[in-house]
């Protein structure tokens, strides 16, 4: 019954919130689901900077995409990378494969995006993908591994420096994680280098951070990292990164970490769709979040241009559930004939950590950080967090860090060792 | 003073059981150390296929070297590729630089080895480091995502199909995790594939499973082996590998996932330290382990060929850590003047996994197995392993693994996908 192909076949194009949250939300209706995803897992993306930062460990924050919908009869995931869609023929190419789509949900994201320095990706990886959060937890334990064989005290110093671009919540939180990485986890381990030298900078071109926040919280995330030791640099642009720094226009900060958390691009699979896309490529619909043209194709998450009161709604985790699952009771109404609604945004709010014990909370209308920020910070992710072992480990995890400063994934796996 | 130049040099290459017990042994010695490893970490071998197997996540069975020896200041760690030993200079070539020494411990254990045919590493990884784990762990997932997206049944029966060469206590320890995830962990994920169809072969060109440990556990071993679903093959060569499958003489059994469990082969670095080797690579050392003309040297571990009452120190963590132990008490000994001992290796025995509640125990003199054989198991490992955060996390995930059947750490990353 559950493959019956007398059904019509909604095809969902990744597997991160957006997409997730529709497949749930066709559950009961009279379809078959067809989820396609690169990887095997979900990720709870808010948590990754804390894998990157060797806190957690990869599966802490991940669970396999067919585990999660495993009692949902109605669906078939599919580890595969998604090429092409063919939107007259209403088929997706997946591999050597296409499959066709009676209703298709385009829900594959943002990347990095490097405002057209495609070079500088090499030397500042940025964090959207478990792999991502490998790359960097590498990155940054190698660092401070190469500084403390580095015979010479000028090039040992450049070890010793970071660099991160893009003050935005990413940004904050791993600068933070990097500050009490250097400040309290590693000191005492190593003989030649010293890891409370080293420099962590964070490089805004905006005049501030959290600039999606209120100013107050701005103001007092920014006083927090500077006590944690690390140097924030406002309307500053990056202009260049290579192997042994950046450059801020005439200032040039020799550094041979750097993490990009500066700029999005919608995923390539957007321009596939035609229609009207922004300048980051994500793509114009209808209210119902459907393609103006293309009544059977929705785009959903950080992949869709909804503005809503004049305003863009944002690319974070909540906005994307709320479209997945606006987006399947669109589709849900259509099959019985029924009126569809417009998607209306409700926003709760956001917030972010800045240190162990201290995050900026706006749930507008109350705002607070500090500890109170960050218990309720602590609590908001244990509970969106999926799975009830997931749970259970991050708390172990966090009770055992907050109370040694240690963290419990200092372990450097994959890729060819970062030196020089 | 921790750094005093007018004290011996002693340089442990390897942070495994050997150089970490050896390491250990120098703590209040008038010595100074430097430990150098490849990886940042620590790996407690004995549990890496629960890593590849997708019980465990990595820093579950690790923990940083430098972490683990920090409080012991007379030693510096070095995470660093050693190339050359250049024993009439007395120096070794890390990275860039030259270090020299007074005394120096090869702990660098053993690698696969595929009897000379080079070509079949390519399409069955070993089971030695954290990256082989996870590269195990990928194409044992990934096998099962590949046969739910292929539409021929019988190239997806070939996905569905694993071999296991080599029926030691790795061989045997994956093949009994490979049943459970393919019978137990799977079934009602997937909607075309059926793990439960999956076969399991284990192939060994010996006449039995296990056979260092006494014909009557090789047998329960073999039998409880077949009852859970594993093929298993005694006294087969494997003759050839490739992307296809396995050739044992005139048999073929097409498999598109091979893992190879077979040989082992000393590390390179012996090859420089001149003397005596067996077919292996093993270095020929004196009774206090150190090499024949060169007293300054020990070799320790897999790398030691160590016969003691006409018989071979086997290549087991006991062995090692308890060589770590003399070759460092002997250092103290040459030091102060004293005369040094000859090495005796006490053997407590051995023991094997094969299900999540059964193990076969060699005590000498006292044999069991089944439930009682898999507690003793599950107590040792715990008790030897390194650390209390990993002993917590390794009973945390056990203790759910084995009321749900599922597996904590069933995420790919890495490398590109293993398809067709």
């Amino acid at each position: 019954m559950n493959r019956d192909v007398s059904r019509p076949h909604v095809v969902i194009l990744g597997g991160g919130f957006g997409g997730l949250w529709a497949t749930g939300a066709l559950a009961h209706a009279p379809v078959r689901v067809t989820l396609i995803d690169r990887a095997n897992h979900h990720v709870f993306q808010p948590l990754l900077y804390q894998v990157a930062g060797a806190t957690l460990s990869g599966p802490d924050i991940a669970a396999p995409l067919r585990h999660i919908v495993r009692h949902q009869v109605n669906v078939t995931v599919w580890m595969e990378d998604v090429t092409a869609i063919d939107i007259g023929a209403q088929r997706v190419s997946a591999g050597a494969q296409t499959i066709a789509y009676d209703y298709l949900i385009v829900a594959t994201g943002s990347t990095h995006a490097y405002f057209g320095h495609d070079a500088w990706a090499e030397h500042a990886p940025g964090l959207k993908t478990m792999d991502d959060a490998l790359t960097i937890r590498r990155r940054i334990l190698s660092a401070f591994e190469a500084a403390e064989r580095e015979p010479d005290a000028d090039k040992r110093a450049e070890w010793l420096t970071f660099v991160i671009a893009g003050a935005g919540p990413t940004g904050v939180e791993l600068a933070g994680t990097l500050a009490e990485i250097a400040h309290h986890t590693l000191p005492h381990e190593f003989r030649i280098a010293h890891p409370r030298r080293a420099h962590i900078h964070l490089v805004e071109a905006g005049p501030r951070v959290l600039s999606a926040m209120p100013e107050k919280l701005s103001a007092i995330a920014q006083h927090k990292l500077q006590r944690m030791g690390v140097e924030v640099h406002t309307r500053a642009a990056v202009t260049g990164i290579d192997a042994g720094g950046v450059n801020m226009g005439d200032r040039r900060i020799p550094a041979r970490t750097v993490l990009w958390a500066a700029g999005v691009a919608a995923s390539p699979l957007g321009a596939q769709l035609g229609g009207e896309r922004d300048r980051a490529g994500r793509v114009k619909v209808a209210p119902d979040l459907s393609l103006p043209d293309h009544p059977e194709i929705f785009v959903i998450g950080d992949l869709a241009w909804v503005e809503q009161d004049g305003q863009r709604v944002p690319g974070m985790a909540p906005a994307a559930k709320q479209m997945g699952t606006h987006a399947a009771r669109v589709i849900r109404d259509r099959i019985v004939g029924r009126s569809t609604r417009a998607f209306r945004y409700r926003d709760f709010g956001s917030l972010a950590s800045i240190s162990r014990s201290s995050a900026v909370v706006d749930l507008h209308g109350l705002e607070f950080s500090g500890f109170a920020g960050w218990l309720f910070w602590l609590f908001a992710h244990i509970f969106f967090l999926i799975g009830f072992r997931n749970r259970l480990a991050v708390m172990w995890n966090w009770a055992w860090s907050y109370l040694t400063w240690q963290r419990g994934a200092r372990i450097i796996v994959g890729g060819r060792k970062h030196k020089d």
